[in-house]
């Protein structure tokens, strides 16, 4: 243990920077907005100076910088492909411009993958090898580690678990149109416009827009039927698609991480019911362990770091770590 | 090269074993009915005589045995969890027990992982690190190639791709159940029993119970309208799949085996279009290869060849070959 890591995490809203040991334990962060609507060039400004702002004053060397974007990015070229909520971030070779400013190499990965890394190296999932992590909250990300690697895929585009195909009908829906955040809500307002009777018309004083996956989770939380029969599918359909990641990853661990997860057992109890009554085997599920993910704000952060020591996600993240002791 | 490796394919009516170089190529193979309805002690029996009949002659070392296994096995301790088609194969410690026979390393694997493998050694995704292989026939199994190393998961029984969810309903139902060949059958038999023509009907003479998806597949590729919606739609569920995998893996090539793959573009052209239409982006097909298996009914021994030379797909296949030179 002796050269530090910086880590960034590159949000829609806010742009924190940690200066971090070996270990990737935090010795030093900052927080700023992202004011991302100023586009481009104002908030790579504003990235040069959070990584500044947190450089280390002593001669120690800086391993190098991992910043944890929100959207599609390659890993390899080191491109940020679509910045989710950053205006003007499209196409943009931020590994290369940052490696110039500071002389260090640099490694990005997106944030689903970055926390599932993070939850890995100090969170939830910590000395497990095989884990499956997914997010729920606007949207449905998800990281994946396979014997103690990041899963990323020929172009670094895997683990979008959300967009696994559950409904094969007239239409087709995915795991995230299903259960994501924006489809509670949106189920809640078509039964309450077609005449159901909820808690949640009066929590948003009859102004059907505002209900959102909250107001959903909630209700349901606080005893709403049609909230808690939203709440309940969509669980049920989140374990189906946890059914088809058993049987494809036979994974030890399953961290979940997201606003909607914070529902509860009212989500993750007909989930784990939808697990055990599908999988084709008990092996998939009796000695699995299912958590919630435990690094809160610093998830990104840690991730970031930990792109740093395992090369991009590239190499084994215990092996990384043995070798720097 | 220099070594020597065993490769044996017990399947439930044929035993094969060969004698391989250290690149997998065959020196020298031979076959015998599997006769597996006699039970393990005389299956066991001849699966032992198979392997000293491949037995090298000169003083050349064997650097191991590997087998694939029909059925569920953990790579990790060399349990036969099951063996299908394979009666009293249950539970049965094989690893162990043909060490002590042999002296050398002994390698075990499911018959579609060992497939995959091979079809990346030396068959259709040759020189390629992301792979994922589907085989399509009475069931759908997998096998994928992560980065250059066989998927295999805590227990080794990951990549069972048939079993993902593809219908969330009032009923629940798998890719393997949509679109393997009992699934043809079964849906061609319900729309005859219900009234529909079609050149089915006389292809069994009359008997629908003898419609198996053979059958609706030779019927699709004669022009048989009611065989070629049902193969359409066997063909789009899958692509339906296959998105599940783009996004989840992606990987650089799609590798086809089994039966039912033998249909054609009337199967695969709806797929592809599945594919292109539910992909978040083209990035996922655009450069993505669909190739049909190459090894043909060589695959599980060359792909149990291969078990050794990856110490049962532990390691990199590229890396371990290298090291071999």
């Amino acid at each position: 243990m002796s050269d530090y890591v910086i880590g960034v995490d590159l949000g829609g809203t806010r742009l924190r920077s940690a200066l971090m040991d070996d270990d990737l334990g935090i010795l030093f962060r900052q927080e700023v907005l992202t004011q991302a609507e100023q586009g481009f060039d104002a908030t790579y400004a504003r990235l040069v100076a959070a990584i500044r702002a947190v450089w280390p004053e002593t001669n120690v060397p800086v391993r190098g910088i991992g910043i944890s974007i929100p959207g599609p990015t390659n890993p390899f070229t080191g491109v940020v492909e679509l910045g989710t909520n950053l205006a003007g971030w499209h196409g943009i070779g931020l590994a290369r411009l940052l490696k110039d400013e500071f002389g260090v190499p640099v490694f990005l990965g997106n944030d689903a993958n970055v926390a599932a890394l993070a939850e890995g190296a100090r969170g939830a999932a910590v000395n497990y090898r095989h884990i499956v992590f997914v997010t729920v909250s606007t949207g449905i990300g998800g990281g994946i580690i396979v014997d103690g690697r990041m899963l990323l895929g020929e172009q670094g585009l895997a683990a979008e678990v959300g967009h696994m195909v559950m409904i094969v009908d007239d239409q087709v829906s995915t795991l995230e149109k299903e259960a994501a955040g924006p489809a509670l809500a949106r189920k809640a307002r078509a039964r309450i416009e077609a005449g159901a009777i909820s808690r949640m018309h009066d929590m948003v004083n009859g102004d059907l827009a505002k209900i959102t996956g909250k107001v959903v989770g909630m209700a349901a939380n606080d005893g709403d039927p049609l909230a808690r029969e939203i709440v309940s599918r969509a669980g049920f359909v989140l374990g189906c698609g946890m059914v088809s990641l058993l049987h494809t990853f036979n994974p030890e661990i399953l961290v979940f991480g997201g606003g909607v997860s914070t529902i509860g057992p009212l989500l993750f109890d007909p989930m784990r019911e939808a697990i055990q009554k599908y999988c084709i085997d008990d092996a998939y599920w009796k000695t699995l362990r299912i958590e919630r993910a435990a690094l809160g704000e610093n998830v990104s952060i840690v991730g970031a770091g930990a792109l740093v020591i395992t090369r991009g996600g590239v190499e084994d993240l215990s092996a990384a770590r043995a070798r720097l002791e």
